[in-house]
């Protein structure tokens, strides 16, 4: 028998004990032993739970208990549950944890405390998806070209409301509120800050990087309006937040990788433009093997869970797989690009005077910065002294796009705030 | 150093050997250690090969040597590289195999032959796409619902064809052999067998059932038309040839398994739906953690080496997962259900005369078998005496509507062969 405790009964630490209680038979089964939570660690001890085990709140009583196997950590937060899953691992327990924060933050340091104790993550990244375990094992033959991942179901959800009905930004924001699909404070969700914690997961085990949220470029969907969703439709584009990784040569000929969240335009016959609504997908391009894509529910109780269990009866049947897929140093004098030094299309939106010469002053000013542009789209505004003007770029550097957006703005023919997004194809 | 024979040098087998080259650095730093391929075996010694590595035309260079630690099984056919697996295994070698047939016909045996030994075939199901992977270890916390697999490039390719060119059956059979991705002898894709290996081994790790393709339901793609492709997109139908596994209650409330291949509509808004050309994917609906899809290709000697190569590098790291997923007996008491239980939606084609009372004996004749429409389309043909009936029916049972349809072509009004299609949704 395998003893289980959890760090954190909520939503997804109920679900843990639900299924390991009621699928108990089928996972027996596959681990070949029976697993049973031996006791839980919560804040607050009068709220009542849905499940009936042992609770305490004290977490020495899970991670200090010798009977305990296997510490699961559902706690969120980034360093507390660090000391506590450093705690464990000491005291010679395998560990699973969903928190993205806590490996965005400490994943190296917890490699290497780990050492040959398992410590895996599945449920952190993409929910019920096995994302992790196709990147560390199915695909372990491959250099990673690049991954694209729609890895946030809230933002999913609002584009796909946005795209298919048409409606605001600030009223789908509001309905998803009143859903539960988006917090009260949707800022670490729509501004993409959740997206760049599994990216910087799915980035350490494809290249071995080791970056923290604050080193990359991170921007959401706030900015997304009806305007950008008509001019993506008629290009041939859907918009998601992705999170994107990419291996690249730089100027120098060196690879580097980009890692970047942010809204993108994307051809609308790409398979992860076709996910919708809450769902995540995750595309990964392998050097032998091609686009592969992973999809799925990226959150809720009872997928969340079903990726945390699989992790447990992976650990049960003896894995003994690196943490991070890898045993030695991966792709040696791979280095992280600067957000300066990203290079790719860009979708710009402005509003102009509608009088002559405007055109030739944009694209004069574009040229000055060695941008041209792929394709325009120009709409009349209320007043009819004001010009939308809409358009994509040829492949570009972002410290030049960034440059031209500010001189852009000077121009006196230019009125109010640039939009910008980027495009992948 | 870890050193690998390989049983059949072709295609897969020669991609093999380079990517373990190539790709050495980065496959050294996830397994741990340096992969080497140490000889091969080959029917014909005299042909010209891509890599070089030692050849004999012997196979016991390869199970016998005992310097060699893995053994890959590539050649094809059933009887013989059972009795080479056999003897690898008994030689205390591990063994990965992408060999659906072998899998189709001995899986159980070999199970039983392995025992503690590593026997792996990430490669014999949907090609390069780690989805045994996904079922064996990732979705364990769940009793699979249902599987639905794109599993055959050929078939998928191209029905995509026929459903985006208007191409008939026959001019798409031919581009398809030019291009070389269908064989001179289609059956064996055309067919469906091809897809009832896969389906056969991913029921195994979902079920834990024992069958063979004698024992399931295989139909494929030959009877169909531009009239079925018209019908289905007029409906919000996609065609696809699909393996399905679906645990449903037979009469008695007993748990049972449909285990089936054929053309199948499906709505076009589903996921799997949306996958075009010689790309497969594997669509599974888990208890808890509901859909998952896994996409990609499903062959090519790159996309299949890169399959076999994870094999390698998780035996490596020392994987010691059980070959079908689990330790002790899985469902006991699921059975397979017989051809005739499966209940589903039918599509079917018939051409009747032209007149009046035609409709009133066909619904009637099939209200003798409890059988009732869902929707109905009638369209003209050349001859104007002769109409085209195509109409979709509520669920019933497979042996109810075999009966009908039998029924129905003893019907004066009805003329030539009847069509038939199975819908799900």
């Amino acid at each position: 028998m395998v003893k289980i405790g959890i760090l954190g009964v909520g939503t997804v630490g109920e679900s843990v004990a639900k299924i390991l209680e009621e699928n108990g038979d089928i996972i027996e089964a596959r681990a070949g032993k029976k697993i049973v939570v031996k006791s839980g660690v919560v804040r607050d001890l009068s709220k009542k739970r849905e499940v009936d085990i042992v609770l305490s709140d004290n977490p020495s009583d899970v991670v200090d208990d010798p009977e305990i196997d296997i510490v699961v950590e559902l706690m969120g937060g980034v360093e507390e549950p660090y000391a506590l899953v450093k705690r464990a691992l000491e005291n010679g327990k395998a560990v699973v944890t969903a928190n993205k924060a806590l490996l965005a933050y400490h994943r190296y340091e917890l490699q290497e405390i780990a050492g040959d104790i398992p410590l895996m993550y599945e449920a952190s990244t993409a929910g019920g998806i096995p994302v992790i375990g196709a990147l560390r094992t199915g695909l372990s033959a491959n250099h990673i070209e690049s991954i694209q991942g729609i890895m946030n179901g809230t933002c999913n959800y609002m584009l796909t409301k946005m795209i298919n009905e048409g409606a605001q930004y600030d009223e789908i924001l509001k309905e998803a509120q009143d859903l539960g699909y988006a917090e009260a404070d949707p800022t670490f969700d729509v501004g993409g800050f959740d997206a760049s914690h599994k990216l910087l997961i799915l980035a350490s085990i494809a290249y071995g990087l080791d970056a923290k949220p604050e080193d990359i470029l991170i921007e959401g969907i706030e900015n997304i309006t009806q305007t950008d969703v008509a001019f993506a439709k008629e290009f041939g584009y859907e918009i998601k937040l992705l999170g994107i990784a990419k291996k690249v040569q730089d100027e120098n000929g060196e690879s580097g990788v980009e890692l970047r969240v942010h809204a993108t335009m994307i051809p609308q016959e790409s398979m992860i433009a076709k996910v919708d609504g809450v769902m995540n997908a995750v595309t990964v391009v392998g050097d032998r093997v091609g686009e592969t894509m992973y999809y799925g529910p990226g959150a809720g109780g009872d997928a969340t869970a079903s990726a945390v269990i699989a992790d447990i009866v992976d650990i049960v049947r003896g894995n003994q797989g690196p943490m991070l897929g890898y045993k030695k140093g991966l792709e040696s004098g791979l280095r992280l690009l600067s957000k300066d030094e990203i290079v790719t299309q860009y979708y710009i939106r402005l509003e102009v005077d509608d009088q002559s010469g405007v055109l030739a002053a944009i694209t004069s000013t574009l040229g000055e910065f060695g941008i041209s542009i792929e394709s325009m789209l120009q709409k009349p505004t209320h007043n009819e002294e004001i010009a939308k003007l809409l358009f994509t770029t040829h492949k570009t550097q972002e410290s030049k796009m960034q440059d031209a957006i500010k001189a852009l703005g000077k121009l006196d023919v230019v009125h109010g705030e640039i939009a910008m997004m980027r495009i992948e194809k």
